[in-house]
């Protein structure tokens, strides 16, 4: 069961060119995104209404999508607007069409009831697009269900163990708790750790007297994303005050979107705003997410396939587990209040 | 759930030679064919009723059938005559046999009540074995359910979509209603298309001086039997009257026997009656055929893939789906009929 | 559904090294097998109590075994004794830990209640360890349920047909009925051959001047070990009474152990007490027995595909089966007596 009335991130706004169809299933709803003559992003449902053949392997026709097996023409709606060899082309012809928002490098799709789309709900990720900041679009793919990645996520004292000699850094710094506080649609980070090492990859990318402040603060929020202020400054510089001198900062932007119950589509960059003119740094810090989250993925991974084998299987919570508890919570909360929803919805139209 | 008490067709007649043991699975049970040494073909459930070992890789002993798990042996009625180490062999230790039919080059299956088995059932297939007509053996293997394949040969709107270049002809001609009438097991199609440009494969193989009228009649009945008439005749030379005066003529054989709910036989020919001795024409004609039927099954399987993930889609219909929506009306007639009696005899037995 | 209170062999005892993890799934459960520094062999669930990982993909530390994804530490009793960034560790952080004993090189595991768990309770298999016999360790795996195999070990009337040219010899061997006797935990088979010819295996190590008496005297008991006696001896020299003159003697030691529903380990070695400075005999009887056990394979693999495909079918029963289905029944005897046992214990706790 996943949440539907939310913004998923469907893709990076490149990945649908000028003229190509492309098809990625969202939340176990395979969606066509195409973009109309005038640059618009569409998304459709990827399934003919008719006797169900991937429209992604149809024809582009000016604005429109010819599906390929009887030749049904659909416009941006999704209202069939040809048949061939047919009089009378019934009203309900049609296929699901999804709200789409095109916003700093990331498409937004509503899986939800298409009047409660609202824009404004998008959260700001617009270091993915501000000069001042450089980034790498990152993707990867998982063969897990999302919220196993969601709890890798909100846990830091998975960093020295899985991540030893990149993002892990000393044990006290995994050692050290991180304020938790719940949000109404997810939680929120505060981690300070105070004249600590600098990490490997800090240390790769930019030189540090000595000791350093260092901060991750991050608000983890429906569906699934995280939006993270973290950086170093060196220590006595006044950073836990609001200082921010020599710092290294970074806004990280994850997103995780469901495929199916057991994959996950997993977006991210991670913007800085030091040494942006000198690409090898972006692309060392990207390097060394994607390396990080490398390692991420394949104990979660092994993680899936033992659980996979014991359906019975529970989990003892410890205190380490607070946040990943609650947003498992506030995810439940939600997938039980549209369900309710959809009962009395139900109810009334009977 | 599959018609039971109806005719299948099992193979081609020399798939099965004197001394091979060849297996083949049809609506779900695997079926062991071979010929006695009088030439007489005999047909098995492909499974030991001891162990359930696969007769298949046992050993032929003159007529019987040995199977090298226990070694019990087996007559052409299925009876198990020897058992080694044995004082007794139980009476109910036989596997089933189904009656078997060759005619026409076709081996015919009837896997329902074996009293029931009435080979004038057996529908009209001698231009597979006419010295006056030309074709080549055809099969292809499907992994999809047999009525999507059944949808498809009961369609003519997808013929420029889906076979652009082959059958496909032109959009006028997909867009000519053909006439459906119904049958007792199944439909009756009947389409002219008068003065229309001959399509690609007819002009490979003959020269048509100009437009010709364009003739598709055929019977598709239960299990899944196509039997065609077509052709096409100049225009002008009386072929909506009857006259066949320098026509190109055709009778398409095609059988659809289930392997399972997800997979499908498909054995067909195309036997034509002009330039019969002229192996060229005939290696050309069934080549056409072949790609347009592997084309068939490009966007067939899409569609399969493509319903599989949406087990509640409900089709949308339109009027020319009435063809195809009329057959399975049919067959679920016939299922729900046969589920009927094997209760009622439940009952009496019990 | 698997006996539990039983002793399962897990392994022969040089698969676990002095520092390597050793993971095998036993019953449908990952076990993860170590020795600590003295030697003592440990077997644990393979699997993390806090959030699933496998503990073999961790790292060892002393006698400790470190969940390498958020840093649980387990000592040798499955408690957990570190968790960092943790205060206090919840008491029901453990994970489970199974009896193991190593005896005559194959490690004994007991997979049910632990204070059931007898060492007097594991059978003598001695032979694998004594210096005046020899045999090469034996592992295949099957994907199979274990039953099949032990019906087919449990069964003689196959081995003419499966094994022609390596066990199989003459059919008058395979026509003698074996005696079948009831043992509390399984069955006893008894069977001798008289004035019979030497099977080619045999032929291979030793010379015979003629016919011999050949014996077969196992048990085969619960959970599925089969323990043999069995040889020949020259006709005439008294074996049938007792004496063993110019005998060739073997002690086979074969056990079943279910790794899922459909898959099982088999282990097996099969030692002789002639010829036993040469290991080419040695060598050559393994061969003989892992090319017939390939054999085995063949036919049971295809016997558990074609069953899979028939959930209904109903086994004809043989006066062959006696063996077998004495077996089966003692085992679903104890299956049901434990599953009474754990409902008692459960109305106990509520």
């Amino acid at each position: 069961m996943f949440v539907r009335n939310t913004w998923y991130v469907a893709g990076w706004d490149n990945e649908v060119g000028a003229s190509n169809f492309f098809s990625r299933t969202i939340i176990g709803i395979p969606v066509l995104m195409y973009r109309s003559e005038d640059g618009t992003l569409h998304a459709l449902e990827d399934r003919c209404c008719h006797r169900g053949a991937p429209l992604s392997i149809g024809r582009r026709e000016g604005d429109c999508v010819r599906c390929m097996y009887h030749g049904l023409k659909f416009d941006t709606s999704g209202r069939c607007v040809e048949a061939p060899a047919q009089q009378r082309i019934p009203p309900q012809a049609r296929v699901r069409v999804f709200p789409v928002v095109e916003r700093n490098r990331w498409i937004w799709i509503w899986m939800g009831d298409p009047e409660s789309a609202d824009p404004a709900l998008i959260p700001d990720t617009h270091w993915l697009a501000d000069p001042a900041w450089r980034s790498l679009d990152g993707y990867i793919h998982y063969d897990v269900n999302y919220l196993l990645i969601a709890d890798n996520l909100l846990d830091f004292s998975h960093l020295p163990f899985v991540h030893p000699t990149t993002l892990g850094g000393s044990e006290d710094y995994a050692a050290a708790q991180p304020k938790v506080e719940r949000l109404d649609n997810g939680v929120r980070i505060t981690r300070w750790t105070l004249d600590t090492d600098a990490p490997p990859f800090a240390k790769q990318v930019k030189n540090w007297p000595g000791k350093v402040d260092r901060w991750n603060v991050y608000n983890f929020t429906i569906p699934a994303i995280l939006l993270m202020d973290s950086g170093m400054a060196p220590t006595g510089t006044g950073a836990p005050e609001g200082q921010r001198i020599d710092a290294a900062e970074f806004r990280g932007c994850q997103a995780l979107t469901p495929e199916t119950e057991n994959s996950t589509h997993y977006f991210f960059a991670h913007p800085h705003n030091f040494a942006i003119d000198n690409p090898e740094v972006t692309r060392s810090i990207h390097q060394s997410v994607v390396t990080a989250f490398d390692e991420d993925r394949d104990i979660i991974t092994a993680q899936q396939r033992s659980l996979a084998l014991a359906p019975d299987f529970k989990m003892i919570p410890f205190s380490i587990d607070a946040a990943l508890s609650q947003f498992r919570w506030v995810v439940e909360r939600r997938v039980a209040e549209e369900a309710a929803q959809a009962q009395q919805r139900q109810a009334k139209e009977a």
